[in-house]
């Protein structure tokens, strides 16, 4: 357990940074879906290192090669696995940080977990690991188009304390992808990009906040009471590297107004529907979804892997220094979007096919 | 499912806030632990409604029964149910609810999910709900203690712009239950009770903050790749009502330093420990927990239900106002302080067993 | 974990033979299903002992109160807890069984497991437990009728050596209740009951085999391949109480013929649907509902308490005899009959609802 | 899901007979356990197919690759995935199965439940799925000897009406690989492969029993009450392909004995241990292991796929025969050994570490 995920929509990861490759097995996607191999390797492209000047320059295609599951182009229902080998390998980079402990990563835990750690690349740990749920993502992505109509789109928000301006209703991908740090107010994306290649010269890092909204996402998704939905976008998105908070709706802001200040008033619209006519909920209330857009931040910190000097030990608990060599992101933000997205995309669906279950099998 | 939470010690919630009452059975508790309903009790009782002056003034006793599992005072291994029966109700209160949504409350989206929604003092949407949470994370808690000497202790940080001053690192239980609003600061705390009384007077309500910390946490606690620590412990925070934001460590305020200032460096201590200098890490790197304190943070909105009139529609659609009937609370963090702890105890102690499982088994 | 059944239709039992009561949860279940109190003391009242003469005497009213989930007498798809108390308790009859382990009975093994036991009655390893699975079991049956007409009937088919003759495709329920001990061919059934009853005298128990049909299960049903239909019937019927062995169809005695013999040749019925003109597969093909009859068999051994002196050891591996005190079945079958049925409802509605969730939410 | 097995020791499978490959990924593995790909070949190397003259000529060396999870010959703890490639695929046998339903095959219940089917080499239902099954089987094994000492042999027990005599207290690997057919009765394994070859030269196919017995496993392993362990043997074998019947001790035989027969009086050995004198439990008491040997039963229905000629329909409906082209066994019951032994291996694996984790965690 652990590398499993949903419950009817249900993925499992496997893979080291290092070693034969890493990949994922979808299990419970509806049959007769039509996805290509293509389909899949669009959200593994954003997702790639390499694929922009301030991403790390490690060259990896990361090309996906669909197993089992897929047959004809269309889905069987049986599980499908998606592996993409490993290539590219320098671990001579990392045959430092096999003795010491690279400070705010995964090292030191993983020995104290495990009692052995696959240190190339950082194993288990590398964000390579998301690979899985970005192949996973594009397939429930999918779903979620076909089946209702959702769309999906996150961003960069906040990169350390440039923030951009951006309205969720109405963002496209076009605006997210016009620009190498995925931030659809281009005068702020400018500036962004400007901030991670200084830094990333200097050796150091940055951190931000990413942004996700779900349009047209069905009414009734989520269940109370572990599994509504802020709670399981907040685990999807929580259990991403680097990751040190999440919000929906208000958030964390949302706790200096008074009750009448941050309610969502109802009034019902032209169609005859029941909406909200603010969405300070995030378009989640009482766990479950109500057809408002399903609006998102996660906070990811500075990478951890840095080429400044810092204080450390060594496994044999000395103390020493460590400047890590090696080729790393001096920022995770642009290449976290589609990571933000698949989690969202993982949630949305599992939730889809559960509320299909239970709630629509007797007559209304 | 979606009422279940926890692997190996898994908890199974149940009830409406009105109707034959509520409760929670705990399956996997290890057997032969000491426990008696009074020690459950003392939670339950922090958690209780009518509590203080500051709280709804709705008396219930919630006095819990173990029916099941318990033995000569000691856990039998099998599953413990624990049932707290339903009392005082007034659902007269509710019968303009039964027609007319609350605003941000889940009436709504109950009933479009479900297309039957038990009206009565918000169902299982009820604050009830929680009381099979704080009973398990009683039992929980006692585990924890008794096997690694882990102390959890939670409190208000925050009630609107009022912010204590808490030292996570040494606070008490004593000192949080030194005041009826549970913030440490006893300053802070005199200001946070006139906020909430005066925002009560005028039919208001207000949001904040509730920080919460597990000291003596072993090292190893986690797994990944989706249950890391913190993923499962943002899960169980954004399950509980009125929750819009998770934080651990550094959080959202991590994200605008660079990663040279926000990385903690390693050090050996006295005892030969590796140990972190900071805890921006919030006591996990990885997904897993290396022994400094854990530390999150849980964003509450405003309470949902105000006396305040507001806009509203009611079940055919029909726009209409509401103000809110019944005895709500003003403020939600006094009493989701033990709903925070009992959620941090869930999560560790399911994963105390997950490690002992898996990694114990096998020499070192 | 351990007491929970079922995927999306999942059940949690709690409760031992002495002490609170027994129970169930039923999560997942579809909303806005009618049900009441008296539906579900219907099967209860075909397990619990006292029914007829050939039952142990022992008087248990097995009255369920519905806790939870159930409103204006409908479902409401949160959780529905069933709540049974316990009464009648001659707990003194176990003195003796504190300390000597009763041969074949579970009072050895609970020791080892957990190195504590509820003594009293065998504890969580009574066949009381197995009032929540009927309880719950009810609830799955009234679902199973009202989607899809399924029919699902058990009857004793063999007790000792006494063997009746029953056609699965025609036997009602009136035919299996018309007699005590549950065998619709009522000739062996006399001579079943006389069986018993002398046994019974002489202080000695016997086993037998349940025969279980579920007519007009659709198509599709069970998930390959650890999910097979199959396999979730055989852990259901195999975590019953005195259950041996579990066969599909043709069982055991299909192996003695060649495939040519065996397998179920296909033709199209008078409305154009895909039949088998034999059904030695039971009505399950690959892991899959092929809308055939679902029949299964479910072996019992004797009844393990027997009042007849048998050699055993005490808690201290002190060599004794016991003569069993207490009220015990010398039959357990015929409150087999409802377990058997309830499992299998359990399975079939949670593929059902599997089955809905994952296969019908994309066109066709 | 539907593909997964297991609770804290996990796995998952996928693939289908033709396209990439099939496979596993192993879950929840204790660290630090040595293991080679070679250790996992010898058995895969016992379920392939062409491994000699009674079984499918088909050609398939089914070497498999270790994708991650084990780092210098040790794993690690974190996911290992195990591929096969497929290979000698000779589609165009299936041609004609494309459209017309093996009678007892899983053709028609694919398409029923999924409205879609991969009908090369029966695609998912194919028994190459069991690849996965008996890799993962591989290292459960090796965790079983190392941790406890358990070994688990599987062998045939009979063959249509050809019954083998074999002591499960005493039967070795070496007696059990001695001949073809596996059945440690050499004379009566003469006759077996005997009547495997005519009936194969007929085209027809015959099936039979499996017995698996696991030699010193610990008490205690086993969770009441749906998790009792003959309960998951019973799936986990039950989820084979071609099972029809599940045995666990005197099984069905059982039932004809009275209680006095039957029970298993206790002794106390000359090391202490409280041991049974008789085993007709088959080593499980009340769902928990009692620490005699575990032995079970499975029954192998004659393989469905025959050369024989057969009525049956095609996809529109239209009756039709079928004479089954291409390469299959006439017996599934020599390779069916390795299989049952995986199951066997994985479900006691789970169980150790399950006990494990709840039981061993507080002092005794």
């Amino acid at each position: 357990m652990g590398n499993t995920f949903g419950h009817l929509f249900r993925i499992t990861t496997f893979g080291e940074s290092h070693g034969g490759g890493v990949g994922v097995i979808v299990d419970g996607c509806p049959p007769r879906l039509e996805i290509s191999a293509e389909e899949i390797q669009f959200e593994l492209d954003r997702r790639r290192p390499g694929q922009s000047k301030i991403t790390t320059p490690r060259k990896e295609a990361d090309q996906c090669e669909i197993l089992s599951g897929v047959f004809e182009g269309k889905t069987l229902g049986t599980p499908i696995a998606i592996l993409v080998r490993n290539k590219d390998a320098r671990s001579q980079d990392y045959d430092e940080m096999a003795q010491k402990y690279r400070p705010s990563h995964a090292d030191a835990t993983y020995d104290a977990k495990y009692g052995i750690r696959n240190w190339q690349g950082g194993g288990r740990s590398s964000a390579r690991e998301t690979i899985g749920r970005v192949a996973a993502g594009a397939i429930a992505k999918k779903i979620l188009k076909q089946v209702a109509g959702v769309e999906i789109i996150g961003y960069v928000k906040r990169i350390k304390d440039l923030e951009g301006m951006v309205d969720p209703e109405t963002v496209t991908l076009e605006q997210v992808e016009s620009n190498i740090v995925r931030c659809p107010d281009s005068d702020c994306a400018d500036r962004m990009i400007e901030l991670i290649e200084q830094i990333g010269r200097s050796g150091d890092s940055v951190g931000g906040v990413v942004e996700c909204v779900a349009r047209n996402v069905p009414k009734g998704l989520g269940i109370p009471v572990f599994d509504k939905l802020e709670a399981d976008l907040a685990k999807g998105v929580m259990s991403l590297p680097a990751s040190k908070g999440f919000e929906i709706g208000s958030g964390f802001a949302g706790t200096v107004l008074t009750g009448s200040e941050h309610n969502d008033e109802f009034y019902t619209d032209e169609h005859g529907n029941i909406r909200t006519v603010t969405n300070r909920s995030g378009g989640i209330q009482g766990g479950i979804s109500n057809g408002e857009s399903i609006i998102i931040r996660a906070a990811f910190k500075p990478t951890a892997t840095i080429r400044k000097e810092q204080r450390t030990v060594n496994k044999a608990g000395e103390e020493t220094v460590l400047a890590a060599k090696g080729r790393h992101d001096p920022c995770v933000l642009p290449r976290a979007v589609p990571m933000v997205e698949a989690m969202m995309a993982l949630v949305l669906c599992d939730h889809l096919l559960r509320q299909h279950g239970q709630c629509s099998i007797l007559p209304q």
